[in-house]
């Protein structure tokens, strides 16, 4: 099977000109199919504020209200979107920008109200998942680049996660790809000492990783992280990899300088 | 040769909800290949001033400077063309969002700065546009939504009217389709008296339109989109529709009620 790479980036790039710009550039120059996924930053905060539409939270978990679902459709279906796909068109990679809406690519439900209403978030039903249009898309020569947004088939936009459209496009294609993918993260990788930012370790299995964690090496805040490459990898993607997005260039290469996740060694 | 529909609305439909509901009903229910361009009425302008962006004319014509161009592409290429996206899907019609950045569908250069600087407005030149991309989109199903944006190939998003990337879409397609082009318009056709609406003129060629020229039958306001009707004429496109978007099922019809603009009789 033909490889493909997943890339997600988040805030940290998105946010940062200079960054985002050596981002692209590398992306730009990876010679194979690829698909580009990117979160929200801070810049819908910065435009909401300046509109008057004051984020709201539950239990530390933000709320997308009627007001806010239009400003992140504005913010990162537009702004954001439009602009990496300019930038990418001016460094010769032909990107075609996209949310959850278009061509249909990814339906989802609003998630039910329980104890909390999320408000306007996407919850994905890989059943409902077809890839065809990305397929075609990667087949002539597109590299499609994600905004975090879906629909619910209704007419309604919806906000979801980008880490979750990576791992969900990234598994519903693997079976017609060898997929790896890459989450961008602020380090290098998985570090087994968090004060240490050379213990990158290189390699985590089922089997090592249930020893990390009897080993309480790892920082708590990488474990949803790890919990989503692994149902990745246990949903047909053949590899997933934590890195920096400055090494981006090394780690769609063979000698990965992040943590690279697998099945086995 | 297959019959393509290229058809423009303008803000008086964008900025009107109901008006926008029924016409995407109608647009959907066409069992044909379509093409929807859609304009920016006035919601860019109310979130500008909410944003504190002052609109700057110089003679009467807006001009687009670096927080204008942002701003626009926020809501012309995310927040309307999402939702009109997004509404389409719910009825059935397979939509993408597209702004001329994506796929590289409509590159166009900054317009040169003469006695205006008209700062990041994009002008289209007919020699630089592919539609292989839309082409493709039409073949397998998809409608393209496209937003009045296009960039200069450097990185930079432009602002390009509607009427203007309608009409070449339409001549550039018109080797491959039969283009109807219709520009949705806030009347039922082009009138011979304009205190009459029931005095839609139903076919003008270029004969009759140089007769009532030089009848001075013909209101003002209505003599550049006549201009544009016959230059996409000149170019291929087989015939072009002035019309209300309420009559857009008719109008794509044999029997229209708008007013047809062919070569000849």
């Amino acid at each position: 099977m033909e490889k493909l790479f997943v890339i997600k980036i988040g805030g940290n790039v998105v946010d940062d000109p200079v960054a985002l710009r050596k981002f692209l550039a590398n992306f730009s120059s990876m010679n194979a199919k690829k698909i580009l996924v990117h979160g929200g930053g801070k810049i819908a905060t910065k435009i909401g504020e300046q509109l008057g539409i004051q984020p709201q939270y539950i239990n530390g978990r933000r709320i997308t209200d009627a007001t806010t679902i239009d400003l992140v459709t504005m913010v990162y279906g537009g702004l954001i979107n439009k602009k990496i796909v300019a930038s990418l068109q001016s460094l010769d990679c032909n990107a075609i920008g996209l949310t959850g809406a278009d061509a249909n690519i990814i339906p989802a439900a609003k998630r039910p109200v329980k104890e909390v209403d999320y408000g306007f978030v996407g919850d994905i039903d890989s059943k409902q998942l077809t890839m065809g249009n990305l397929q075609l898309f990667l087949e002539n020569g597109l590299s499609p680049v994600l905004a975090p947004l879906t629909h619910d088939g209704h007419g309604q936009m919806l906000n979801t996660n980008a880490d979750t459209i990576a791992a969900h496009v990234a598994v519903e294609l693997s079976g017609t790809y060898e997929v790896r993918l890459i989450y961008c993260f602020e380090k290098k990788g998985v570090l087994s000492d968090i004060e240490d930012e050379g213990s990158v370790i290189s390699l985590i299995t089922k089997d090592s990783y249930r020893k990390l964690l009897d080993q309480q090496k790892l920082a708590d805040g990488i474990l949803p992280k790890m919990e989503n490459a692994f149902a990745a990898i246990d949903n047909g993607v053949q590899e997933v990899l934590i890195g920096h997005a400055e090494d981006l260039l090394r780690n769609v290469g063979e000698n990965t300088i992040g943590t690279l996740i697998r099945h086995q060694d």
